[in-house]
């Protein structure tokens, strides 16, 4: 097992990684210690994982009071009408403040049991359990918690830390490959935005990953997150830093909402969100082409070069608009100078967004 | 004008009280410097209070982009559905994140408009302007939003601070009669919990603060704010003093709970909780039975000593059991020992927390 810590002060907590986490009883309870009594525990999953996991946590509990809440998979479920639907099932068990909450599952569920353990009596604990490499390397770190909006992604939600990441790399052996491709997409963009030698590493030892060899994806996951957990340390509230773990969301998000949430699994949006960032860093003299084109081929190579929706650069541009990552109404992007070292850029050179958007989601 | 300053660290901010502040625009521009570009604004209100002061507000952030939401009047709309139309709306006028929201109304807004703040893009800047008495002396100081839900009061939302209380005395004047009775409950419970002699000032001014003499209302509104901001400022989440302020409330939440929000204000149920609150500690030898007269008899000169509904001992032991006060799955209650002193009982006499409820609430 490998043991990182992020560190926010009063807020810091662990991150397990490691074959066969799910039983170990004793993490829960340490990373607890002094937080939350831990005496009711509410399991929250979807159909999917529900039935592959639930027991295994439920036994390492035994002896607590212990109810699950399986909401259904998928992103097109990650709306607050499932946050009342958790709440209610919290509340209709007559949880209380010392109650802990455990989301079991990938991205969609994490972001949403913390988001309900963020509202429920005003904030309760809660533990993430991520059983997909997305999940593990990018979205159940950092304290970001929430559901979408017709009008955006993830427009309502909380800052609200876990207890403690436990990342059972177990999980990952019977993972869809298409969810697996998915999750590198994120490992891939910590590569691109902080580390190129990390990046070159993933170059060499991708058919590894793909193929699941354990110390290979042990080695993904313990690096994304020491990368991330550096980033959200500095900047937990993305005033600033932060956004730059955004790097391809901008258009991965216009991606998604185009396409209703549904169709494309978060990781290949912002794969091919990844290449757009890359395209209009190099369009502005930021990267190289051979930079680009490498980051072109490893996203071939991982199965994740797919073509964005055809929905034209207007929507496109207007789908932007509504992103977060917009501060006084400019349209700010994270981009590579070079490839290993993402910015934000202060004001968009609208010309080329508009000429990059067009290549990619057509002219109309 | 008088400033209080309610101290958080870096979340901390001025409360100013005084006639005629709603139209201060420079007090929104201080308090929002180097927190939120403060170029557009949400203003949140209902519809009693929107015809009253909307034009007001507006006119005082001339030159700023500003629209409003009004929501319906009343805590039967305190509701998640309430908070999703809020949210839809700041969605829909793509307010960004350096939007900010201002609560212009009551306690219900406040809560409502405070909590729909702290979940649009994971957290925007708000601004409490209270117009009422109670949300002037507590709701409105303290961080504390939500919304109820058919288990319990305040069941949903977030510890989210504003950036500053703007309290216009002016406001009261046009306050119905029955509503500052009820506010006068909250200033009477923060005598009760920390300040005997603010208890006695209270008694030899209730008159005056009933006829609504601005210098007697505007010492009642800063000693209130005073004593809530130096506890909120030991605890600003309510791991322990905190509780205090929530004297009376225990029994409160549960009459507003079984009338289901409706037929009684928060402040007139806080006052029964209040005569309860002492009846019980009185039982328990903590305050003398003089003490307790006094209580009564204030209560009464203010119009507050109305009678609990008749639910039976075991509803409302029932409805306490889910506040969220209770820890561990003990009740424990707010008392005083003596009276302008309050305390949390480590556990509670069943006993005599039973006669007291059955002689309230009554037997069955």
């Amino acid at each position: 097992m490998q043991e990182l810590r992020i560190d926010l002060g009063a807020r810091s907590y662990p991150i397990f990684i490691g074959d066969g986490l799910l039983s170990r009883a004793d993490l829960v309870a340490g990373a607890l210690a002094g937080k939350a009594d831990g005496d009711t525990f509410a399991v929250v999953t979807n159909t999917k994982v529900g039935p592959l996991y639930l027991d295994s946590v439920k036994r390492a509990l035994a002896g607590k009071r212990v109810f699950d809440v399986v909401v259904p998979d998928g992103e097109a479920f990650k709306t607050l009408a499932t946050i009342e639907r958790i709440l209610d099932a919290l509340a209709g068990e007559r949880m209380n403040r010392d109650g802990v909450v455990i989301a079991l599952g990938g991205g969609v569920v994490g972001d949403m049991a913390g988001f309900a353990a963020a509202c429920y009596q005003r904030g309760v604990a809660y533990v993430q359990m991520p059983t997909t490499l997305l999940a593990q390397v990018d979205s159940s770190v950092g304290g970001k918690t929430g559901v979408n909006h017709p009008a955006g992604k993830n427009l309502i939600g909380a800052f609200h830390q876990p207890v403690c990441v436990i990342a059972d790399t177990a999980t990952l052996l019977t993972l869809p490959e298409r969810e697996l491709r998915a999750g590198l997409a994120e490992v891939i963009k910590h590569g691109m935005l902080a580390d190129l030698e990390f990046f070159q590493w993933i170059e060499g030892q991708i058919e590894r990953l793909l193929s699941r060899e354990p110390d290979a994806l042990a080695h993904a996951i313990r690096r994304s997150c020491e990368i991330k957990a550096r980033i959200v340390g500095l900047d937990e509230r993305e005033r600033g830093v932060r956004a730059l773990l955004n790097l391809g969301h901008t258009f991965g998000h216009a991606i998604e909402a185009a396409t209703g949430y549904v169709g494309w699994l978060h990781g290949e949006a912002v794969a091919t969100g990844l290449l757009i960032a890359s395209d209009m860093s190099h369009r502005l003299g930021w990267i190289s082409r051979s930079e680009f084109e490498r980051v072109h081929a490893l996203l071939q190579k991982a199965g994740l070069a797919r073509e964005a929706p055809r929905i034209g650069v207007a929507r496109a541009l207007q789908l932007i608009g509504m992103d977060k990552k917009v501060r006084a109404d400019k349209i700010r992007l994270v981009l590579m100078k070079p490839l290993g070292h993402a910015l934000v850029t202060p004001e968009c050179p609208a010309e080329t967004l508009r000429s990059v958007l067009t290549a990619y989601f057509g002219a109309t």
